[in-house]
């Protein structure tokens, strides 16, 4: 598949992405290449990894414990830390092996590290491929507040290599799958068409691909986030809500992050039908298509009340307004758009019927 | 005086720069403006800034605690807090009011929380307008290492108002002077003349407003510190691992900013006359100047030890050499020096000399 172009770097894949890699390196000659990874990825993903760049190199392993509970401001210190006490300096690279976690905490530290050294992602979750690996988001979470602690920069480029994807278990594959389906619900009906047919996870590499395509024509029209860009947050403006609130208390089962999108855009495709007349028939065909994939949560009143209370810490608020983005239709997006609270709950009474 | 203007704002001075920050308040629409300031400041400086808004706008204060010690992640983790528990937005703004200390890490936690937000600097000491009102450099230290966090990012304006040295005892006054001396001594001769012959530090107006000409010249030239900029580091090389160790270890007594490189201006200075030719008539012009203005400290052979350890964390360094600046005559610098660690020893012995 062709290299996509990206705001500051380009996405490789397969061989090519090694390839390119292995050219970067002797090029740019870094005084030292340090590898961020965690448990998983250290002991699925590193070999395959260090096969593939031929021997030549010297890499520094550094690692942090998985999961979206350590992204936070700790393991960065930790990284920050391990990159001072192994002699990293301004000319040297960090190379994120793992999924979202690592991508944009590494981007994070990375970025912040000396006033910033180069980085370069390898995505090796489905969700990571198809939505960390381009935009330019860096960041950590604030205690129960996802991402609320970053900056915007890219990496030097982007490695998508679908093989690592083996190493993925099915809950994981639907998370990542979830926002491949956001991408088609925002911007292209056809392409949602085509993932309602995906019955299986293996070769996945053109669906991937054209994901990625939608999502970087998106950013490159709006790399700040200013207008545009926005419809990416489809889902999860209640998404991040409900994904905080599953890892903070101890009522529900903790949620993998497409799977609290995949409820993020139900409600809100809920609140487009409300307010921008989205039709019922695309509704329940959004509905429906997420039941099949992702296995209901049984929210009490008192899990609505305290999801509703943190949506005011959302990003994308401003002066005590929550703005949501909406669908017209599959494939057509409205942003910054103010719905009354009232409908908050109507949403959840939708999602559990 | 006349604005200054730098690569991404500008300067304004005493009573016009009140007025533009409240041209800037008013055409801006901030959901909220947040001043940061430490206990000193919130005393001695903040009545006054109130005072000069003129009662119109509605502030959140947030205190820090003084000093180099609390240039830290953790004091960042406070203020990212406070913001979030104040409900601060994307469109949200904070004004730093305080020394180095406050504008850079204020910079920071402003440059970082939701992927960044507005900020303004309003330096209150010597040190902070002279130096740290310019160059888009934001950070925290890292355990003993300084500003070893951070990232390039610029102020929306910077107001400079002369008045709030009235706040300062005359070690830290002196401890700014160290860093206006040195812009006469990497870029003008004459303005080093000049501040020879100061000897007493009211009326620092103009003075000050050249120190600033002199720093935004350079930084405009080469805002990324790839090469020219190099030349503000004279004497900072030693200046902050000396900085670093008087806070770390009970060895010596604290230093100041401007009195950790105003020694290692003295040592940076006879590394120039041992490898570019800097005159011993100049050489000695310098220590003299310095040894006025600060009392000598006193280094063991073990304090020297350990200090030349610190260099190597120094963020200027790549592939474990040590580059420094250096002078060829007063007024005329030259970058990216590696200088035989042997001679090291020597400069020490100068300076105790």
């Amino acid at each position: 598949m062709d290299a996509i172009t990206t705001k500051n770097g380009t996405i490789y894949f397969d061989d090519e992405a090694y390839y390119k890699l292995r050219l970067h390196l002797k090029e740019n000659k870094y005084s030292k290449i340090f590898i961020l990874v965690d448990e998983n990825t250290a002991k699925h993903c590193l070999p395959e990894f260090r096969a593939n760049m031929g021997g030549k190199f010297n890499f520094e392993t550094i690692q942090i414990n998985s999961g979206e509970i350590n992204k936070n401001i700790e393991t960065c210190m930790e990284v920050w830390q391990k990159l001072s006490q192994l002699d990293a300096d301004r000319r040297s690279l960090l190379i994120n092996l793992g999924g979202g976690v690592i991508t944009d905490l590494g981007g994070f530290a990375a970025s912040t590290f000396k006033r910033g050294i180069d980085f370069i992602n390898v995505p090796t979750t489905l969700l990571a491929m198809v939505d960390a690996s381009i935009g330019g988001k860096t960041g950590v979470d604030l205690g129960v507040l996802k991402n609320q602690i970053g900056v915007f920069n890219s990496p030097q480029m982007v490695l998508v290599v679908p093989d690592y994807l083996s190493t993925l278990d099915q809950r994981q594959l639907n998370s990542g799958f979830a926002e491949m389906m956001k991408h088609g619900l925002i911007a292209s009906g056809s392409y949602w068409t085509s993932l309602k047919k995906v019955d299986s996870f293996e070769n996945m590499d053109k669906l991937i691909y054209e994901s990625l395509t939608i999502k970087n024509d998106i950013v490159m029209q709006d790399p700040e986030e200013k207008n545009l860009r926005k419809i990416l947050n489809f889902g999860h403006t209640f998404g991040h809500a409900i994904e905080s609130y599953s890892l903070e208390e101890n009522n529900l089962p903790p949620l993998l992050h497409g799977e609290a999108i995949a409820i993020g855009m139900i409600l809100e495709a809920f609140l487009s039908n409300r307010t921008m007349g989205l039709g019922m028939y695309q509704l329940e065909d959004i509905k429906s298509e997420f039941n099949k994939r992702f296995k209901k949560v049984d929210f009490t009143d008192d899990d609505v009340e305290k999801i509703v209370e943190l949506l005011k810490f959302d990003k994308k608020n401003t002066r005590g307004s929550i703005n949501f983005v909406v669908l017209k239709r599959i494939g057509d997006t409205i942003i910054d758009n103010k719905i009354p609270k009232e409908l908050f709950h109507e949403a959840f009474s939708y999602y559990k019927d």
